[in-house]
């Protein structure tokens, strides 16, 4: 139970830290110019200590809350939804 | 204020509608073959009142419950974050 726990949790945090990633490519080189963790919070009406947790992967973070951040963006929400295979298989396997 | 808080809340109530019309679409006539709320629920390790009132656009749900969900239908979580323009726009409008 333990290690189930413990495999669920990582799973998680592959996926969050995916997210995140794709969040900070495209806040530093995605399709507009690149800008900060401050401004793409203050164009998203977030923190900016929420934008850097987001984009650690450290914020299981809400519908609403992807679609803020992808438009301040200047990008789709389903654009912010790749992930690796592998990430999205790991966790398909355990459904 | 309030006037702003309420359109707050319609923004996020579209969204959540549209989403919540995303997972029924794809449950009953999607890529697979039509599933109940019980399986997508039982498959996507949720409870059926919460896809319940997922498909009624009442939760604003996580990335990674988005995610389990997605898969749970066969599908990739990108293919659940597809919304009509004018929800985008009425959101965007507002950052």
């Amino acid at each position: 139970m333990a290690n189930k726990h413990k495999q669920h949790a990582d799973d998680v945090n592959d996926l969050l830290r995916e997210f995140g990633n794709n969040v900070y490519r495209q806040r530093t080189r995605g399709e507009g110019n690149p800008i900060s963790q401050e401004k793409l919070a203050e164009k998203a009406g977030l923190h900016r200590t929420y934008i850097g947790a987001v984009e650690r992967g450290e914020k299981n973070l809400t519908l609403f809350n992807i679609c803020k951040i992808a438009l301040a963006l200047g990008i789709q929400p389903a654009d912010l939804m790749e992930f690796e295979e592998e990430t999205i298989n790991a966790i398909s396997e355990k459904l």
